[in-house]
């Protein structure tokens, strides 16, 4: 049941309407790994500057989360990246980008990670995915996410991409780009037809949607008061998602739809607080107790 | 389960980025009426004028809507209704609002609508559902809709209607409003501590959550691939919800769970094509095949 995540760790620095955090770990590599090890075990693929502290590394291990994949560069410091949310807290803009050491970045997976049977491409340009695709021998589910900026400037290889991975996670915004249309339930299909045999497209605090080979799913998100940070919650909904797939080691119906609410609640958890901090304090318990009040709330 | 609603009688001028249709049946009345029609026998309250065509009164009550308690005001004209919907089918403007017979008008139910248990106050100004109030002997249950105009020129009215009502069925905007919270639980959560027992924030292609005295349950809209005409989604939900709890004649969290998702199928229908076009050739058959489609979607 090996899930290996390939992605980025970075250092982020966070404004809110009403609070600021500098340099906190985050990442698509971190968020996911960190969501995914309430179910199962994950390796994760990455690098990191001389800047990293060990604080961090002993944070991740000490979960589940293997990180033996990750390379510090010489000299290097580690990817920053520093946003601000609006009041709603759902749009954001990107104040700064520092590649620092994804820059010159070509993934290299460690030999035991190649026959892995579960495989994350955190956002990354779809040529640095492809050549991660081409490392692995035969996995079971491999799972991509993207961004406009690949959209929009890696068109073909994103599109090559598309028909090599069984499933894409989105956001909203993303899939009416890519689909070039604004109903949601079309973009979906439309992307699906691009090639992978799922598609789940994130809609914030609005849920998400999974578009199947037989079937549509449509999940709310958690009903959350306190939304302190929403960074991380689309990459801890792909963790909680395939940590959940792994841990099973199959793919039925019950077992995609309760994957999907372990993403959907696992991300609930992350924006709480800030970087990993309200998952730091979880346990599983607590995980399982909000699926059930999660499951409550939709079923009937 | 006698099921009353008081509420617009429109003649409607819809502009969408493809298609325009200029004075089609309407308002908030006719809409929660014809969706509740599919699962009670209704009772209208409103007003129309002398322009009002008697093929309207035949499709209403060939289903199982009553307009006995509609008035035709001699010399007037039916309120009109001109909006424009953004590419998007989600933002839109009202270019123009002609209130006609109900500038003057003040519902005054049938002696045989007074002991109704179910009523339903659609979106007017409070001091007019308030009146409504006073007439009605001892329903069971009592939801009402309001609208930003409301919040802001009637507020003190408003917050005496929110203290004698069950339920306040309203979209995220005005709940936002309402409650000054950008957050929508905790605005739901100040809204029901404003009186009603319950509220229900509509949020268009998003769904809707449900805040009651013991759960709260979210809901995500059907996924549809075809959105026409939104307009009267909101009533038509609030008409499917109420419809079935009359029928039930029971307030269960079974009964509630079903009667949402009975008010996001009808809507996910109405917006299907322009007025209750969608809704004509439909039959309850019809309701149910995409209720147990829905059930499939969000159920696990």
């Amino acid at each position: 049941m090996t899930l290996v995540v390939v992605g980025s760790i970075a250092l982020d620095t966070v404004e809110t309407p009403t609070a600021c955090r500098e340099n906190v770990l985050g990442g698509s590599a971190v968020y996911f790994s960190y969501a995914a090890s309430f179910f199962a075990p994950v390796h994760v693929v990455g690098a990191v500057g001389e800047d990293w502290q060990a604080d961090f590394s002993r944070m991740l291990s000490e979960r589940n989360v293997d990180l033996s994949g990750v390379r510090q560069i010489p000299g290097g410091k580690t990817f920053r990246w520093r946003g601000k949310y609006h009041a709603n807290m759902n749009d954001r803009e990107t104040l700064e980008v520092h590649l620092n050491v994804l820059e010159q970045f070509d993934p290299v997976l460690p030999d035991s990670y190649r026959g892995c049977q579960w495989l994350f491409l955190g956002n990354a340009s779809p040529a640095v995915q492809l050549r991660v695709l081409e490392q692995v021998r035969a996995p079971r589910l491999v799972v991509a996410d993207t961004m406009d900026l690949w959209i929009n400037i890696q068109h073909d290889e994103l599109r090559e991409l598309l028909r090599r991975i069984d499933g894409l996670v989105l956001n909203d915004s993303e899939a009416r780009l890519l689909a070039d249309d604004d109903n949601l339930v079309r973009a979906g299909r439309a992307v699906q037809a691009m090639g992978p045999r799922f598609v789940v497209i994130k809609k914030g605090e609005h849920g998400a949607m999974l578009f199947g080979e037989r079937e549509t799913y449509v999940l709310p998100a958690y009903p959350t008061a306190e939304v302190v940070d929403p960074t991380g919650a689309g990459d801890s909904f792909a963790g909680g998602l395939l940590g959940w797939l792994a841990m099973q080691g199959e793919l039925t119906a019950a077992t995609w739809k309760q994957a999907l609410a372990c993403g959907v609640v696992v991300a609930s958890f992350v924006v709480e607080d800030f970087s990993l901090d309200r998952l730091r304090g979880l346990t599983r318990a607590d995980i399982d107790r909000r699926l059930d009040e999660y499951r409550r709330m939709v079923t009937y």
